[in-house]
């Protein structure tokens, strides 16, 4: 291990000194962690806070063009990222990751086609090094322009229409609805409706698709609604489900937001869940464990889409060209279903 | 009115002659909308918005050295912003301000030394053009530093400590814990508790200062407990209340969260709410209205704060200095006490 004299800054090759490795690999710890084994980026991380150091973000900043920031940018309306806890933690996640990086993570939220030209400007402009994309509609403009404008991006599910192309972070939602339907089959429902999300996004569309999959001749037209992720609609879906199917036995929600709302309508139809109708939500977005009664639903591994997310998309700064990726969710059983 | 050629992108004196306004007025408009009378302003966003006209950022940018951004800094813990609904409000208020002036609000969560430590480097480079700084604790070195580097900045709540000269835009705490206090009072209440917040902020520090002083002869310092505003620190507060004097009647909470909490704790005790005891909030954060049983609290003009923020920090930006501002509260009469 190397001496460190107290009375100067120390440098990049102090801490290389300190973690028993190159100044290379320091500085790729440094830069983006890339082609590091992670016992290396710990013992680096490690030596960092023994010694003190810290990079001089200004000279390297000047040097490479960078703002040494990443883009949080969800282009949805904004009072989403209170009232849908799935945002938080994607949120959470993002800041965990660039922790050790030395980099600032900026939210942006673009509430609206002003706000998106707004942001788009200020992206362009370079005052973030990419965009993380969170719930971008087949609808968005702003993903296409970004990718014209050669910002890197990555999203958070597979991008539908223009964007395809563009690296990104998602779970099987087709099969997580056939796992969550084979479930609720399982235990001996039969008429079991669906409120599944915007056709727009990839969780409304392919969550659906899933489920009709699952259910093969049990499937109902009757017994689909198609809404955006809010308690309220998904309160007036249910009451329209029990409008026109007075026998429904479940309900498979496309989030949790809208299970929650879906029970409300059942509690004031007067029927009890799970004994009357059983309810199932999608997300495992913190609100499906304090709720009561607790949901049964399909985790999404938030912390780690967030992970994937940075990395990816420190990928696509330095140059790569990423696989998307796509990860694995669970059953969690609680009282609902 | 002036006629538009529309094969042509409009300008800024189309803008004008739409408007019926002068060049300067627009442009006072759009540089940040200082001098203008909210008649004319009206007058001149219609028009932007009839003729199509957007500015040329980029050219802009350039020529001023501006990102045309504001950040919305809140030093908090992350999950603050999640759990705390003033914070919703003032960004909402944030970004309803900048709406009309085609600049980017950019969120930035100073969550412990080493984000503030990052986020100061991202300001300090002029990534955005000053700073809306929100919760600010004595303790937070982050004011200090981006007064000293220069940094157009504007508070919420006067700063205590080193930063006190900076421009801010606060209500007056101790007045309006004396018009609650006064009020509880009235009611008949006599054994009176106090939940204040942390000492280093200005809510926590003035609400006290408003209580005890009117409280006057019958102030207890049995009766007072200071914690930070989180739900679960009320309750720990108002159980340890209990516990030092069962005959407490009412509590005054210095934040709606905080009565929250509280009013939990009662429960769990038996006490009904308020006719065993009383409680009172402070913020009508919206959590106020919507809880069973709903807040009597002390109304913070939240979006009047947030507006008068950005003005003041434009204020700033364009070279003045900015008198600081104090809004008025007012008493919210609802079931709780």
């Amino acid at each position: 291990m190397g001496s460190i004299d107290s009375t100067r800054k120390p440098t990049i090759r102090d801490v290389a000194a300190v973690a028993g490795v190159s100044y290379g690999t320091v500085s790729r710890v440094i830069n983006g962690g890339h082609w590091v084994s992670p016992e290396a980026r710990t013992a680096v991380e490690d030596a960092i806070r023994s010694t003190g150091y810290t990079a001089n973000h200004a000279a390297r900043s000047l040097a490479t063009g960078r703002s040494n920031s990443l883009a949080f940018l969800l282009t949805e309306p904004q009072h989403l990222l209170f009232s849908d806890p799935t945002f938080a933690l994607l949120l959470r996640g993002a800041t965990e990751a660039l922790a050790s990086r030395s980099m600032t993570l900026v939210l942006l939220i673009a509430d609206g086609a002003k706000e998106q030209h707004e942001i788009e400007r200020y992206v362009r402009a370079g005052h973030v090094d990419g965009v993380l994309l969170v719930s971008s509609h087949e609808s968005d403009s702003l993903l296409a322009s970004l990718v014209a404008a050669g910002v890197p991006t990555v999203c958070t599910g597979i991008p539908l229409g223009r964007g395809s192309s563009v690296p990104n972070v998602s779970v099987d939602e087709a099969e997580s609805a056939r796992m969550m339907t084979r479930y609720l089959l399982d235990q001996g429902h039969r008429r079991i409706g669906v409120i599944t999300g915007p056709d727009d996004t990839p969780g409304g569309r392919f969550r659906l698709v899933g489920f009709r999959d699952e259910m093969g001749d049990l499937f109902d037209p009757d017994l689909v609604e198609q809404v955006r992720y809010e308690a309220v609609e998904g309160e007036a879906a249910m009451t329209r489900l029990l409008e026109r199917a007075a026998d429904i036995d479940a309900v498979f929600a496309a989030s949790d937001v809208i299970a929650v709302g879906a029970i409300a309508a059942l509690r004031k139809a007067g029927k009890s869940v799970p004994g009357d109708v059983a309810v199932a939500g999608f997300d495992d977005s913190g609100l499906a464990a304090t709720h009561d009664p607790p949901l049964t639903t399909v985790r999404q591994p938030w912390s780690q889409i967030s992970h994937e997310m940075v990395d990816m998309l420190l990928d696509v700064i330095n140059g790569r060209s990423p696989e998307p990726v796509v990860l694995p969710t669970s059953l969690v059983v609680r009282e609902t279903a």
